[in-house]
């Protein structure tokens, strides 16, 4: 028996249209620094969206070719995520942290024929372009200085003249649903960046999703900030679940130091907004060491990328924000959980959760498997690698690289944890990460956790080193607090009430800072490499 | 370039594995009469349903084949809304406050093999069955006589009994997401009721859509109270997003009045509800009358059906609960616009957006068309029939009946109005109630909202009945308060001062009740007919 349902499918396309007319007076504000900000209505975005999307077309853009992005997040950036995808090609975010290798590599393999870069990326993208083997135009956004990225095969062009003479209306093309839509490569923090390849249905499955009260609950009385980069994962889907939601969006562009962001939020006053903790952190210190700021305009904030510490969320609460965690990665388009706690739980459990990386929507499923694939219970208590599955969860990367990565319709997502019966997700580890000591796991990401508890740290990183009696046993990479003093004994006292016995680390060592990636996570690979080539002052206690 | 994203159907197998799963410890509760309730966790709702669709296999349901059901809000209507679409066949409400004859109209198209029944409308039934072409087994729930519903080629179960030996596992059918899940039928105000056949995809997006914060934002901190019957367009879907969102669900049964409505109210303390205007009407005038009333657990009360009164709206508003108007029919699933006013905007406007029938979610789009079919503007002045589209509209009835009602991929709605350039809808009349005067239009629910503000009105209807000189002219049928005295050049006057000169009736009726149709509506076809039979008392009153 037939559905008599209309065939509509869901695309990019339907939620620009959406936003441009019944939306055409919410509008997107981009920071210009030094306090300054530019507005734009969705009505005009819709038309510079298609003055863009005739001007790729005349610079040669046709069928499903990558049309990349290497900007911050700016009203320009949001055109192009409208405009590329409407018009049948593929957005590819370019992630500007990443090495000129990498960028290179990813906009090689994804074959990007335009690059649209913002000016003040110049200095990162002209190292880029003598590596291109398939960008034939940069289109640059701003004022300022191109002779950098002078070259004698590409042809450099000025964002407002290409778009100046095009026509504010395009004939979108009718899209399928499962077309690619857009592009995102992982960090690659182990081997090559990989392609993940989004579709329209999944991005608007996921916006979709992003609107419903037990995500973020986006709304048209929001006005939604994302902090998170555009390049990065979608920006956690903001962008477009704000388009879709008629919510305002507020964009800080590349003026991402604290005071800088206290400023558009105490301006602009967004409600929802999305970061990772060290900005949240950042944000935090410069918050209490200067009276008389106001972020209580913000309802929501979603944060996530590393685990969000309880003390964060503690200290947003008493400034009347709350911070709620989620999880996920590029491959998760990115949210697959969300940490809001149940309704009629004790004070405690209500903190269990919100600690947590949170629960599945609808759609999405975890379960977590053993070292043969075997899936485990989820009673809170058996740990394992966690396994998704779901309409925006990626089945393959582009090109099939990786293809280990998956396992019969689920992605192996490398992280390690746990899954209580409601479905909470707590992660004790990446799977590459997890310390392997005497045939039992350890989680390096509970010590860190139990560390950072302790009032003279600031930061603690725990990796597995080898060991000839034990394999691996963990060594503690520690930062201390300013002015703060605490030893190996103590800290490894302090833990001794927290965790097992075998836990317990015996190499420490106290560093400035914990080297980072491109997302601002630990970078495990290099401190494992630093202590292999000798270059940490590493103490040993032994019992 | 193909997407990399998995392929996940939508489906109602997901909402149900969902609810059993990671809400499985939420619950369903029913009112059971004089304050008794019952109540069954999700979990236990998955093991009913699976026994359900064994037993229904057993007794020879295949493949799509329909499975009706005549029943009320309960736990065990909700079984059957997750068990025959999750099984691959169809489900088929059927509305109880028809016709035998209808009904068994309704029946045989479909071609219904079963039929799952309460006890309690045994009496309505058993008129029915003598007249079913393809039924062959009605399953009784609950306990009582079910001697009426004898019939020689009717086999007749109770449920407890099918579903006792049955195993709460069953090993559900991959589901393409366009198949069909559900179907309805309109309440057929004119010519033969018309069926509307819902996709496992137009469900999940329209309950998707119920939980984002535009509509009702249900999420897993809610408990949710459709009074809206679930033979009436999917109780306006609030059963498959309360489960998608893992929200508790309180279901009243047979049990309508407002007195038992109060005490589910009170005792369930439910936060979400949807009703018509006339049962909050009711639930409201028993509050005033009786103190110590509490329903201030609702946040949200979404109404629809017909206008809902800004007086009603603001008499909730004093009891600390919001009545947020939507609109929609069968043929939208039927969410398609719902009225929250927009941010930032004077209470003057914000209350004329929230006596509309409101703007829609993105996905599905509105737009005005004249009497030859050419689209008007939104500028909230033009007056035309609205014409939807989108994942959740149906294209068409099933077997292709009345075609006329799709115009090049649009639902003609048969509802007349404006549309403002925010999207907001405005219903001005049904096209066939609107009154044509001289070759202009006036509307006849305009009429009746400027009757029903006169403190001696409780309810007035305005039809177009035949005049010689004008082709048409409105004809008010007025019911008056209890005790309340206004004659018609009073009730003229009152309207003179609200709308042009020549859309005040010359002539008028004082009746003791305005007919409705079997979803509460007024029944202007009737009144029409009525007076043709001169059957009311008319006074005509001239300049």
């Amino acid at each position: 028996m037939r559905s008599t349902m209309q065939d509509c499918p869901l695309t990019i396309a339907a939620i620009m249209r959406h936003a441009a007319t019944v939306n055409g007076d919410r509008a997107v504000t981009t920071a210009t620094g030094e306090g300054g900000y530019r507005t734009m209505s969705y009505r005009e975005l819709g038309d510079q969206a298609a003055r863009l999307a005739n001007a790729l077309r005349r610079l040669g853009v046709t069928g499903d070719e990558r049309v990349g992005t290497f900007m911050w997040n700016n009203a320009e950036h949001l055109a192009a995520y409208l405009a590329v995808p409407s018009m049948g090609a593929v957005l590819h975010t370019l992630n500007i942290r990443l090495s000129p290798e990498q960028i290179a590599f990813i906009a090689n393999e994804a074959e990007d024929r335009v690059i649209i870069a913002d000016v003040s990326l110049v200095a990162q993208l002209a190292p880029v372009l003598p590596l291109l083997d398939t960008v034939h135009t940069v289109i640059a956004v701003g004022d300022g200085d191109l002779d950098p990225l002078d070259s004698p095969h590409m042809r450099v062009l000025r964002y407002a003249d290409v778009i100046a003479g095009e026509r504010p209306v395009f004939d979108w093309p009718a899209m399928e649903e499962n077309s690619a839509a857009a592009m995102c490569y992982t960090s690659g923090t182990t081997g090559n960046p990989k392609g993940v390849v989004y579709s329209h249905r999944s991005s608007y499955l996921h916006s979709m999703n992003a609107c419903t009260a037990n995500a973020s609950g986006i709304g048209y009385s929001d006005s939604v900030l994302p902090i998170v980069p555009m390049f990065h994962a979608n920006a956690w889907g903001l962008p477009y679940a704000a388009l879709m939601a008629g919510a305002d969006l507020v964009l800080p562009d590349r003026f991402m130091d604290a005071a800088s962001l206290i400023d558009v939020i105490e301006s602009q006053r967004p409600t929802v907004a999305g970061a990772v903790p060290t900005i949240w952190n950042d944000i935090l210190h410069r918050i209490e060491s200067s009276s008389g700021h106001d972020i209580s305009s913000l309802r929501l904030i979603t944060s996530g990328g590393s685990a969000v510490p309880v003390s964060l969320m503690r200290a947003y609460e008493r400034l009347g924000v709350q911070i709620v965690q989620a999880w996920g990665m590029t491959e998760t388009s990115p949210l697959a959980t969300v940490a809001h706690p149940t309704p009629g739980v004790s004070d405690d459990e209500r903190w269990m959760q919100r600690a947590s990386q949170g629960r599945p929507a609808c759609g999405v499923e975890v379960r977590i498997v053993d070292d043969e694939g075997n899936p485990l219970p989820h009673d809170g208590k058996a740990v394992g690698e966690i396994e998704v599955r779901g309409p925006w969860i990626t089945g393959g990367y582009y090109r099939g690289r990786d293809g280990e990565k998956f396992d019969d319709g689920w992605l192996r997502t490398g992280d390690v944890g746990r899954v209580d019966p409601q479905g909470f997700v707590t992660l004790t580890d990446r799977a590459k990460d997890v310390i392997k000591s005497g045939g039992e796991w350890i989680s390096s990401v509970e010590l860190e956790n139990h560390l950072i508890a302790h009032e003279a740290v600031l930061e603690a990183a725990v990796v597995g080193v080898p060991d000839d009696r034990w394999q691996e046993r963990p060594l503690a990479a520690v930062v201390l607090n300013e002015g703060a003093a605490a030893g190996p004994a103590e800290l490894r006292e302090f833990l001794a009430d927290r965790v097992v016995r075998w836990w317990l680390p015996e190499r420490w060592t106290f560093v400035d800072e914990v080297p980072r990636t491109s997302v601002g996570k630990y970078d495990k690979k290099t401190i494992r490499a630093r202590h292999a080539d000798g270059a940490y002052d590493v103490i040993e206690l032994r019992d």
